[in-house]
């Protein structure tokens, strides 16, 4: 057996992309809008960025691209999902905070404009805005032959919530409860991995999935034309990142109401599962720690990633979702009920995992899962 | 003498650009979001898209990149003007609806990620949100490596306009006057064209200008450690694009206020000179003509430009600013008013044409310098 594979040795040096946004970060200097003012800077206590004053609401903006998930898509020629994961890396981001997103912008930039790559696009961006629920409020496509070689996406979502409704983790204490809500598969992060993996066990993205891709809380889709009843590797690794904002603007929505047995306050915190995986809980707090002791089915895919590439677990839950797409800290009282609530409309949700006094870090029912930095 | 250089030939193919963007638009459907709620979107009359509703106020988003001219700041690893590109071109787009910036998300694709550059690159953001008066309320880096072969640097601003306040050309008519506002140079369109110049004159970005840089209403940057007094082409051709936030949101700003001599009405139309040239004027208004009859005097970089590369002066005026970066139609009555204030704020401000109900196109003091169609 190989060395077992990891994030960093698929090419990509999370410290050096640390230390290149520290250098930017450190050169910004604080904004010229005063407070009470629109556009001026909010710092909510959990750390978010993002967020400025717009009258009684608070907006938010977050742009993400799709990343080397993009490289896949180039290869197959397939576009239908790219749009879709665009789109709900930047939603789910403004979900954290509670904000509802209401408009979209994308950036695309092409060696060589192709209309029927563009078409395609066009089409999955259109499938997104319908899932998020936003406006498509314009784009930009640009040809830059001598930057880029493919395909690259990325896009902006602007989102708002109303002042004194953000969610920001401040109200987090021990025994809160963690539910997660079912990733539809590998999402749009660790895709280096993937692809290095696919590359070392000598596999197609046109073969045959090795592994029965049913799982629950999630659907495949098939690529136009492929009508087999197998799914392929590709079809799997391009399976579209999910889009929580239903059911998630709902749930605030309906914890605003009077009819509603939970509030707003009981929601505690929201985490997007992204790159980094569980680690990323540790930032929705400064001391508080986490503890996941039932947590949702990886899909198969994460296992036959495990297994072909020789990865080891902890590397496993670093790097991908493992599963869960978002977790939703909530108040012990309410927790049962918020629940089921959210079962009933994304089905494969349940209680994973509680808050806890005993450090600021992240403990797995699997032995040796635990982070304690981000 | 080769053949005349044009823009097509400098590998930027806009047909298939339009084409391709077509595509993409013909793909999407009606927004989700009802009139009335925010994120609903707003068809201005003037055509302009990209407008929401929220609540008595329109939100803009703005998306673009720098493009090519990132190509020489990679060359020359300059990195102190590009993200005042960036900013400018966004936030002057937000401009032409009457929209205020106030925020700004920057997206950067590296094949790897440099500390010093990210520093210089933060440092210049720093700045460009300093001259546009806007939050930096975000950012993303992303490590492309199968994708981008150097650095792409896009963003996106959001602006706000009250609700009734938008500048959509609808209240245009024969006789209103043109004031054009002087860019600083190249700004961030047609660096295909230039760098296809350069390429074929032989000449380094390193090599002194051979022309007085000196030019009415623009200076132009010593790239750090050059003291000479003498410019070089690099430090011409990266003169970072104008941002017109100021003088134009105070503009704005002031015809709403009681002391004003004009009104916010009398301000009927704002146009960005991007790619294309004056041939922008044409979608401010779907039948009134475009007479510049006292341009502003180009820059000498235009000039060489031609003159080296013998671009026949149309395809100039089609593909570069030619010395004047935004255009105000304004009301006959108040146009020496308003330009007056303007150039009090912005030195080499002048009026420099009007517009006409003698057909749907843009003519110009040199004959031949004219276009039917954007």
């Amino acid at each position: 057996m190989a060395e077992p594979m990891d994030y960093a040795s698929a090419g990509v040096d999370i410290d050096l992309e640390g230390a290149a946004v520290a250098s930017l970060i450190a050169s910004l200097s604080a904004s010229s809008r005063p407070p009470g003012t629109p556009g001026a800077p909010v710092d909510l206590p959990g750390g978010f960025g993002g967020l400025i004053e717009f009258g009684d609401s608070l907006l938010a903006l977050a742009t993400d691209g799709v990343g080397s998930k993009l490289q896949i898509a180039s290869l197959l020629k397939q576009w239908g999902g790219v749009g879709i994961d665009c789109m709900a890396m930047n939603v789910n981001d403004l979900l954290c905070v509670g904000a509802e997103p209401i408009a979209f912008v994308d950036y695309v930039a092409v060696p060589k404009p192709d209309p029927e790559t563009h078409a395609a696009l066009g089409a999955s961006l259109a499938e997104a805005c319908r899932l998020a629920r936003v406006t498509l409020a314009g784009g930009e496509t640009a040809s830059l032959p001598g930057i880029v070689t493919e395909l690259d996406l990325s896009g902006t979502a602007l989102g708002y919530v109303k002042k004194g409704n953000a969610i920001t983790g401040e109200h987090l204490e021990s025994g809160d409860v963690l539910i997660g809500l079912p990733s539809s598969g590998v999402h749009s992060n660790g895709y280096s991995l993937v692809r290095r993996v696919m590359e070392h066990a000598g596999h197609q993205y046109t073969d045959d999935a090795p592994f029965n891709v049913a799982s629950v809380g999630r659907s495949v889709m098939h690529f136009e034309g492929n009508d087999d009843s197998q799914f392929t590797l590709g079809e799997v690794f391009l399976n579209p990142t999910r889009i929580y904002c239903d059911p998630i603007v709902d749930l605030l929505k309906h914890a605003e109401t009077t009819e509603s047995e939970f509030a707003l306050s009981d929601i505690r915190a929201i985490c997007h599962v992204t790159g980094g995986g569980l680690s990323n809980l540790l930032r929705l707090h400064g001391s508080l720690g986490w503890h996941i002791d039932s947590p949702l089915a990886p899909h198969p895919e994460f296992e036959w990633l495990q297994e072909v590439g020789g990865i080891e677990t902890r590397e496993m839950y670093r790097t991908f979702n493992m599963g869960t797409g978002m977790i939703l800290a909530v108040s012990k009282q309410h927790a049962e009920t918020i629940c089921t609530w959210l079962n009933e409309r994304m089905i494969g949700t349940q209680v994973i995992g509680h808050v806890h006094d005993q450090g600021h870090k992240v403990t797995h029912a699997i032995e040796g899962v635990e982070f304690s930095h981000y």
